[in-house]
């Protein structure tokens, strides 16, 4: 029955990571059979391992999708090739057959040698420079009109992650969804790389920036003030968020309120929830909130905090906003840009109470980044793990809980 | 068209709770019309309101309706008549008419005099005493062939709570069901209260006990430490849980871990679900919780604090039981019953991460009694101000972070 | 104690719209006290209601404070002034005191009349023309320096809105926001609206169209065939959605998967996650939806069937989108500014799986306009309701679900 | 360093059932190594899998903690010993030491033989009979004072569960938990597999009972029609519920409402709320809910369906409970044991609406049953697929909806 074959090598941590069985799996469902031809285990956990497996199937044409399949798990085909590219059509337009990324490390085979691809990211395409030396991982929307992008799926391999070396929540298989398990650690977890990369930072280590990527309900729910002291106190570098955050949170530094509620007093506050749009006008007055941090207008909180230490910030524009405040980046693929620019160096993301923002920056983070997803709907930690960051964490928890909870473990008194 | 009339007196705090709003929009919708005869307001908040309604339809069959509907906002018909009762017919079953009470305090009319029906709670009937002279609310199955069962709704008439004098989260009019409110002043409330109803518990004051209904997430979310500390230092005088909750908890001082997970260390132990399973067959063995905290192998947490406090503690069993624990009343009419019976006293209800015990217990608590809902999921708080639990606020927050708030407010320094 | 007072008038549906007892409620809330000179109660529901109230406070600005707070319920200062302005100081910028306009039908009294305020929407300003004879209100980044910007609250009413005439959903005061209430009813009362709708926007009648705003979850889980065959049948005439929602349509027609979920076989399809990156490269390619739909390239779907009925669809664009498709308004304002323009003449909206779309577009609607929101996660549907809509209707139900049984009502035979 | 080793051998579907996998991640996890002493991998999806592993640990107590980690998956220590039991200490409590099941098929070693452990469920005990020829999972409430309870972990093995031939949703790896994945399908598969089972069931085929346990949402969201329909279709054998289902579906029956909210009318029907009480009164007064229905009190709906068809209904009564209903099992240990009699025989286990009966049904059934969580709240089938049930599905939905599309699939034409 088995009209056509090939074989298929798997290499690297192909147990520990459950490739083997993914691809075996993945195999069988298609409709293949498989010969295991040859299986050599690392007999500890740093030696990889290595699979070699003949795959059949009843047409060329299963068979060919098979090989699709089971690629991205890392399965290269023995036959090495290099990688085909072709022309791009137009300024903004991939070749038909466009090779698509995924998240985890991947390498090309140009002239015979694997090239890592840089700057990869989830859902790119890859173009290859003119002399076929290098490659990069590229939005659909920056390509241009000519350049060599790579197609199909021959000499492309991608390599699965090992698990880290730290035993903390970031190495574990399973991503933890739950509102019915313990938080303590989990925070205890983060709170310690926290300051292992606030330590890296200092020293100038690579890939040792945090990015908090954050929603209003950090305002509202009463994280403000243990996000700004992070801030503050070199925790965090570089900060997504969007108009609303930005405008509460100086709301409450204007008005002590939050959406119209008193942070404080803790009700709504008669006409309160005119105070954000009061807010954003006067510091559209001024022109921008740099403007309003150093001439004094704006004194506390977190973007007071952003301006003093020098954090990065990338505000994008959505259609629910008011106004909106100066600096905001209205387009959102000029938006998106910005937050892909400030990606490098990052060794930690968490993805605070913001659907919009968690989704968007973990489609923009290669797998091997530690990822925490925080939210009090089970909803977006799930999404996010659906999507499978590999090192993703969900937690089901209020954002000022969180927040709160880390800064505690670091050293604030609040 | 009007060929039915009948006139209604409303009394009270009819305009700042809403009531008058309420029975004129009921009379409309249901399609009869009125006539404001006469409205007294109140010029201060303390005055009481009364207004005099004639009510007209187009049938007698439909002024009857609207009356029914009207009457439990506390609209009581002019002409005043004594409440009409009949014998129940077997041990457990009220006579078809009968009378089925709100959760507002309610009064019934006997020999010309209006008296209150005591132990007032939603869903029960009215039981008259020999001699008409008292009356008090009776569930279903407890009521006794031939005992004296209202029905209709003549001659009864429910008082509409009046706004509470303090100015905390309990007085407004909406209860709180969302993750984007500030939730740090509804803690202040919280503990403010209870730490005023432990002074007045310490003085023997009337209604001074706080219940806390609780589910064994509490202790998954790592709330253990800070209930139990609030138990010890005498904030809490009754809890409500189930068999998990317990069992959880005891197995945290045992194994340190809570469903299996490690509390501490975080993450999951080999074999840890089974912690549970041995925490309940070890107090089997002992023969009793109280036993095992005296003889010295249950140490420290929530129950091993109920014990040393001498808090009363009601253990509900479910089907979801693996045991159960001795102590555990495995027949819910009879654990409903010492619910029941935990209830007077009670001046402030904590119904945390539970939605078995918080909608059961809602259901056993006079409107009066201030009621917090805690869950991570909207859903239960939602639930419970549905029932319309005037004095209800629902928080959407995780219940170890609920506690450990509530905890640092009141001086734990967890 | 009182050394400031103030007469009020309320007029209108004061009663049933709870207006009145607001009113009181805030007064006495924020520490003032009232003295009731005149109330006159309209007997029937269709006549308006008249209250006078004395407003008494220890001091002047708490006076001003609660004058400011009762007057967005529609309390007018009895001596009755002109509004005042002030000119914009900028660009995009207001005058400090600007009043922030709420999504009620509001006046302002110019040279001794009262003027309806045009284009109506929650958080804006008021601009009033040249010869002071028109208002209408005007979102911050579109006022031009100069212009006459209505301040303070002088000169300024509210009306409050009448309950419909309509005995069907929209004319309940609460929101039904449950997964525990009856679904079928409201399918039942949106189904008939939309119906009558129709009906309307074939004979020219203004406020007939039906606007959806939705997002990508109605294609996931199984919603497109029936969201389509309501566009194509005419129910559905203004369509808001992102770049998500159209991308995973077309990739339906043209790879049958949603997400790389086959929406027949209903499982992972391997590479499937490439299928909308394909699908917007596709569409890229050809230049814009309505070619691809011309062209035969999409035969069916939401997208084909908003091009074949003309259609408005506004795209909007976010930092999640890949690609992104052409015709998606990338900069948020001008995608605010193209679903501002797009609101009149709508009689009915349905926001539908979309946090993100559906607090936007419930920001630009008139309180007037009934709208249902519906959405698995009940946090949207309260998040809506809290933000005030009137007749707002929230609904726990997936987004599938609902827009088939709504097409089943209208005569969907799917 | 390593001073005590042990071979363990992994015999069956240990690749695709991820087995080996987990094994050599936990060997590593507790800080062990292995050596790979030999590995033979099927070659076609049928052909078992063995493999031989050589467990290293730096001490004897590591290398047993080690051991009884990996026990669970199937990993049985090379040298056969029998196992070993011990008396039970008294009646309702088991030996320290004993053996928590899990809810995989499990062995023991008896007088040198391999003895299928009879009623598997998780969380039970094993006691084997007099003779040592037989041995059954027991519940601890169960065990009898000298019975021969398992303990260690000497002596019993694990069988891994083959993935089902079928190749529909209950065949694949992961449970899908999301409300943003199609549901067509699953609901097709459902249907498909509810189809197969009656028709097994009227040829009398083993294992062939469809089994739903539900919750009163069922009647709110509107389902009641479809499950009656199910029921009297033959497609449903047994139902578990509580006391709300049943007096909601015949308050339904006898007014028309849910909750007092009428299902045509769709809204509140005044003094509605009463509604249920009164039902359970009236079948309190009539004896039976069987006798309600013969006698015609009763006459269409979930209960009359299941009186007609002689469906098994086990209704187990909790501390919500109005009444409770004759019938209602109020005692949660014996509601569990009448659950626990009706499993054997189940082929199809639907769990709707109701995260009590969800939780607890799940408890009951082995791991092979395929299994169906259905919840409007992600959380429920969360928590389910949390427990491991390695065939459950979990389906974020409304339970109307889910009854209404399988009964539609099924020929219904509501």
């Amino acid at each position: 029955m088995a009209i056509a074959q090939e074989t298929v090598i798997l290499h690297g941590h192909i147990i520990d990571s459950l490739i083997l069985a993914k691809v075996l799996d993945t195999i069988l469902m298609m409709g293949g059979t498989f010969d295991l031809e040859e299986v050599v285990i690392g007999k500890t956990r740093h030696e990889p391992s290595r699979a070699k497996i003949l795959v059949q199937a009843s047409s060329t044409d299963l068979l060919a999708e098979i090989l699709r399949a089971v690629q991205p798990h890392g399965a290269s085909i023995e036959r090495e090739l290099d990688c085909r590219w072709e022309a791009a059509p137009a300024d903004g337009v991939f070749p038909d057959e466009f090779y698509a990324t995924s998240h985890l490390p991947t390498q090309v085979r140009l002239q015979g040698r694997w090239i890592d691809v840089e700057r990869i990211e989830m859902d790119l395409g890859i173009v290859v420079n003119a002399d076929k030396t290098a490659a990069r991982a590229v939005p659909m929307g920056d390509v241009r009109r000519g350049e060599s992008v790579v197609t199909g799926r021959t000499g492309i391999r991608v390599i699965p992650l090992q698990r880290p070396q730290e035993r903390d929540v970031f190495s574990f298989m399973e991503s933890q969804v739950s509102a019915e398990r313990p938080h303590g650690h989990i925070v205890a977890d983060v709170a310690r790389r926290t300051d292992l990369l606030r330590e890296g930072h200092r020293n100038g280590k690579p890939d040792s920036k945090v990015l908090l990527a954050g929603g209003p309900a950090i305002i509202h729910a009463g994280g403000r003030d243990a996000l700004a002291w992070l801030i503050d106190s070199g925790f965090v570098h570089v900060l997504f968020c969007g108009n609303a955050l930005a405008a509460h949170d100086m709301e409450a530094d204007l008005y002590g309120t939050s959406l119209g509620y008193g942070l404080s007093a803790g009700r709504a506050v008669p006409h309160g929830h005119e105070h954000h749009l009061r807010t954003i006008n006067r510091i559209r007055a001024i022109g921008s909130i740099q403007a309003a941090v150093e001439s004094g207008v704006i004194k506390e909180g977190i973007m007071a905090a952003c301006v003093k230490r020098g954090v990065q910030v990338v505000m994008a524009g959505t259609i629910r906003d008011d106004g909106p405040l100066p600096g905001v980046i209205t387009d959102s693929v000029a938006a998106q840009a910005a937050m892909r620019a400030a990606i490098p160096g990052v060794g930690l993301a968490l993805l605070v109470a913001s659907t919009l923002h968690a989704v968007a920056t973990g489609n923009l983070l290669p797998a091997r980044i530690p990822t925490v997803c925080v939210d009090v709907n089970p909803a977006v930690p799930t999404k996010l793990a659906d999507r499978g960051s590999f090192q993703a964490v969900g937690l089901v928890m209020d954002a000022a809980s969180f927040l709160r909870d880390v800064a505690r473990e670091l050293g604030w008194k609040g």
